[in-house]
């Protein structure tokens, strides 16, 4: 395997700032897969991937004795994230607070130098005005419920010591903020990924899953019906579709048995219009040792597709250096 | 004994920024005891007082292993707290990091909203030019290096568990720091303050000391040359001279036996060019239990009339409450 990175050669002689790309979901959604590949594709000087989860107020004992969720912005310093989310996309550094997982405590803060791409990630990027403002390209990560409580019981249980009896009366005890807080930033996202078996095809649920990727028209995606039909039967299809809202929106489906040769073609159009002569980057669609989603590919490159294009667009010459 | 706060009642309608007052010097230099009887005067919700050596980049076990001191600007988030000083002076609010005095950690953040006062003390608050920038008033503290190293061996052994031989340690080991970073801030500060015995006088060192304030003409000062003379026998008096670096001015001294008459006088012409037709808040000048300095008392008049004064250039009126 031989990792590529995306890398950014100044041409502007005035100071550029950072691109910010944004990545909502609830708890478990696949934020830390999606933006895993995206880091290893641009390298450690290229991005830095930002958790938003880390502005909590009170530490876990002093939640227990508190009435919300850590999916609630009372719970939050949402105003401090603002700022710091204004302060990286001006390009200045903050000195970002760090919440410890692992036993439930704040500690130290850290300092955040800005990168010329910054991944915000978290469960609640896209919740005020101000914070969506910072952002050039948001993404809502939208699993069904189903799906996503699987994955939680299955990472919180191996991961974070907990038991499946407890992952599940905690995900019923954040269901309310889930819903007054989470859910509702899907409409401000310019994205909305799906990752999820495709039932009407028959995929079984423990398979890898396809993506329904909704592109919508407040975004300059990248302009894919010249190469990618509504034929449902094609393992990659584009189909104009109305969104829950009745708005229109482009519905780009990815089914899992889609092959390395066919993504190739969505590849070759995406680096085309950026100009750029080169393969896909190797870590796009890795989703373990040895394991790779086209779907994940796929989503990931149309990602970085708009990571290129607002430096492009900012008068930058774009280098694939490895 | 009725203490007495002064506060703001807005009269502008577009939201005011808070006033920023700077109080640097070196450690044990008197900062925490002028600003405790200015908080006292302007009340909680009056005014917040900041210190900025909480900007520490490492812990005190990581820096044992490192070959600079705390007055270092290296040890510190320089960048970081100029950005925090200039969101205060902007009335936004900080995160702000917290240095454990007691056992050398770094701690959680805490929230810091900007009050209509902020006095801003520490170490090396007039270190970079966009720091100084963000302050109306400036001070220095300046006591001669002989009575600093008993106040802080004092204090230290006293408060925070040092014993006398490591104080001392501790100083000779600041000292090339101190030279280099904490005494050039003294030429950027608009009051330079000296408490110490004047010898001059037969003061004893260990007396209550008498204050020599250097007024610098970079700030509106009240106009005391119209009640004080420059006769040296008086316990108050004004003489024009040369700074250090030959340039004019004004030189207030204030000496230990003033007694509350004769500050009384000084207190009438800046209340009432002022507008103000009140006493002197109780709190200043308390420097302990039932003990209480004129030198200090005067020394904290003349800032509060700072303060009031640059809420008063703002269009907003000024009302003492209790």
């Amino acid at each position: 395997m031989s990792p590529k990175s995306v890398a950014i050669r100044r041409l502007s002689t005035s100071s550029p700032r950072p691109v910010m790309l944004a990545i909502a979901g609830d708890s478990a959604a696949g934020k830390t897969t999606l933006t895993r590949g995206l880091v290893d594709a641009l390298g450690d000087k290229g991005v830095i991937s930002v958790c938003v989860d880390d502005y909590h107020r009170y530490d876990r004992v002093e939640r227990s004795e508190l009435p919300f969720t850590p999916l609630s912005p009372a719970c939050n310093y949402v105003g401090i994230m603002e700022q710091h989310l204004q302060l990286l996309a001006m390009g200045e550094p903050i000195l970002k607070p760090v919440y410890n997982h692992t036993d439930g405590t704040l500690d130290r803060p850290v300092l955040v130098e800005p990168a010329n791409n910054m991944i915000v990630e978290g469960l609640l990027p896209l919740h005020s005005r101000l914070s969506r403002a910072c952002f050039d390209l948001s993404v809502y990560l939208d699993p069904p419920e189903e799906i996503r409580r699987e994955w939680k019981v299955r990472r919180d249980s191996r991961e974070r010591g907990y038991t499946e009896e407890q992952v599940l009366a905690d995900l019923s005890r954040r269901e309310a903020d889930a819903v007054a807080f989470i859910r509702p930033q899907r409409r401000w996202a310019d994205i909305v990924v799906r990752f999820a078996p495709i039932k009407e095809r028959g995929e079984a649920e423990h398979s890898l899953p396809s993506a329904t990727v909704l592109l919508r028209p407040t975004a300059p995606h990248p302009d894919l019906s010249r190469i990618l039909g509504e034929d449902t039967r094609e393992a990659i299809h584009l189909k104009l579709i109305r969104d829950d809202d009745g708005k229109p929106v482009d519905a780009l489906h990815v089914h899992a048995y889609a092959t390395r040769d066919m993504t190739r073609r969505v590849e070759d159009v995406i680096w085309a219009s950026l100009g750029i002569d080169h393969q896909l980057p190797e870590s796009l669609g890795a989703i373990g040792p040895g394991l790779r989603s086209e779907p994940l590919a796929v989503v990931q490159l149309i990602l970085l597709y708009h990571l290129l294009l607002a430096r492009k667009l900012q008068g930058l010459e774009l280098e694939v250096i490895r």
